[in-house]
């Protein structure tokens, strides 16, 4: 369904490669001050528990580039140090080694600086992230452009353009809106004019439930397109919360899989069980599982043994009972109340079992027919 | 940012109209039998204030053909009655007269049947639903085709074919599956062979965030090639959530606004205040509010500023206190524990003036540049 994706270089964030047919890579970002050490890093195990794959620290003063140094050591994740204003912060955390910057030249300003960021960055082998957003362009861009896609472009090229002066080409882009049009504009006008791997997001997109949505709107439609190398779903919310987003977002389109697919009837007057509380029970029960499954949850017999069937799990409620199958296959009927708990057992019997494949839930491109 | 619409036939169901150039109508289904007639209704109440225009209600059996006359008498929404297995109950709904019915031709099963009730329907003119899932289809069909997007499709034209044949042309058509692919897949293929409108949903989505996430995936990018003229958001939750759900996918491709759309930053390390409880917070606090605004919540500096300014009402955090902008103006500053306060208040002010437009929120097709 999805097309081609996008040919771009290859880059990596620590050992995570980014771009040129690499699993699309999921980021999030700690919530707190790094002052806040014990936290910071419980922000990134628990992420990475979730499958988070590289995450952001935003260091907005000296103190911040001191604690980096220790979080850096202690994180099972690749870093990523998110600088604005100050570019002397820029340096100084490049100097000590990390594995990736995120400069946004809206806030860096001075192009003098950002080109002895970039050159620091090259000589220490630090990855790039060139961070745009609409909320915070450079004042000439937004002065001949206005806050638009053309000047979201224009401010991430110029900055390409100079890193590439001073030979540095480990670079990825970002071009964010907190609007779903411009965001997609942007990143599809960008795609046509350059092959650096792009880093997605839609930028302040508000609370989990309809920043969700709305990020799996535009990452969805740039996916499909076969735009976009790495994601981050921004949320106001658990850095969890947005790992969890991002691979519904890539399991829908095929792009990659992990943990337990929960596919439930939205209930209505054929469904003879109090369905909703027994699936969010079930959402929180195997919430711990990364293995790529799908258990279906039914109520009724319209489409329930057809989906319980296709599914890993799944039982297909009938008047007072279900049947359950597993693997395709119809095991036995069992009563509403025992539901929940053999659907855990079964998944977590189907978890204990080797995978039969041995690529951990990435797929690789995908091609329209 | 999104394609021409497709052009297809007019339909109505009720007064509501469908298809060509019609702004998506939303929808949302009954979660009870409708022998709880007062639930029933509270529900289509609760979710027309939400925004819903259309209601479906599920007709398993004789007893809720009875209910449903009383239902429609008081529903502020045109019904959908939904309909499977038993064609007498079809012709009952019929012949006592509804906006329109559901009909899947994989639980119908007869075409003799199917005709008898495409039939009835065209003489009491009963707009009908065409309802095709992946988890239904009929024997014939899945034999042949596989559950794939080529059986639905096939399936699909077969019965609009066999309604056309009886001169029943109110018809509306649905091609869905639990995955993004195939529905994506199902409808893009529908829409090149027939110009009925399209009823667009993702089935048995599952819980509300990621199945509000999977299906903002499948139906943004069929919306953003300009494919569905109205929406349903299946999600194992009450209808009003799926309500908010369609009304977030619509507006995040500009086909549709409704209510607040907080812009929120995701909070880091430069954040000084707890952003997240007072977002959650305001979101229930405006969820009352009907009117299409933006409101910004931004913890720092960095796209504060941008987006607060480009917000109806926008709060830029900084060290120890906000800026307030009110449409794009610096109005004073304020200390976080009065933020939410006085956001709300500034929200019921606007929304207290009259509207500048008085298109109620819908926006026409929208075109590619």
């Amino acid at each position: 369904m999805i097309r081609r994706r996008r040919r771009t270089r290859r880059i990596y964030v620590g050992s995570v490669p980014i771009g040129d047919g690499a699993p699309v890579a999921v980021q999030s970002m700690t919530k707190v001050h790094p002052r806040h050490i014990a936290i910071t890093l419980r922000q990134i195990e628990e992420a990475a528990k979730a499958g988070c794959e590289i995450m952001r620290v935003a260091v907005p003063d000296d103190e911040a580039v001191q604690c980096l140094q220790e979080i850096r050591e202690r994180s099972p994740l690749p870093l990523v140090a998110d600088l604005h204003f100050n570019p002397r912060l820029a340096l100084m955390v490049v100097e000590k080694g990390i594995e990736a910057i995120r400069v946004n030249p809206g806030t860096i300003r001075s192009r003098k600086r950002l080109r002895e960021i970039f050159e620091a960055a090259k000589e220490k082998g630090v990855t790039v992230r060139v961070g745009i957003n609409a909320g915070s362009l450079p004042r000439p861009y937004e002065e001949r452009f206005g806050r638009t896609p053309e000047a979201m472009v224009a401010c991430a090229l110029d900055a390409v353009e100079l890193a590439e002066e001073v030979g540095h080409r480990e670079l990825k882009v970002s071009l964010k809106a907190s609007d779903v049009p411009r965001t997609v504009e942007a990143y599809r006008l960008f795609s046509r004019r350059s092959d650096y791997p792009l880093h997605l997001g839609v930028t302040e997109a508000g609370p989990p439930f309809s920043g969700g949505i709305k990020s799996a709107v535009g990452l969805g439609i740039l996916l499909a397109e076969g735009i976009g190398d790495t994601i981050r779903v921004s949320l106001t919310g658990d850095p969890v919360l947005e790992v969890r987003a991002a691979y519904h977002i890539l399991r829908a389109l095929g792009l990659r899989e992990r943990g337990v697919d929960i596919i439930s009837c939205p209930t209505c007057g054929r469904c003879e069980v109090d369905l909703e509380p027994m699936v969010l029970e079930l959402e929180r029960r195997l919430a711990h599982i990364d293995r790529p499954l799908t258990v279906a949850v039914m109520g009724c017999v319209v489409n329930g043994p057809g989906e319980a069937k296709e599914a890993d799990v799944g039982i297909a409620g009938g008047k007072s009972s279900g049947v359950l199958f597993i693997k395709g296959r119809v095991v036995e009927k069992i009563p509403p109340e025992k539901w929940i708990e053999r659907l855990v057992e079964e998944v977590e019997r189907l978890v204990a079992e080797p995978p039969l494949s041995g690529n951990g839930g990435c797929t690789g491109p995908a091609e329209e027919p």
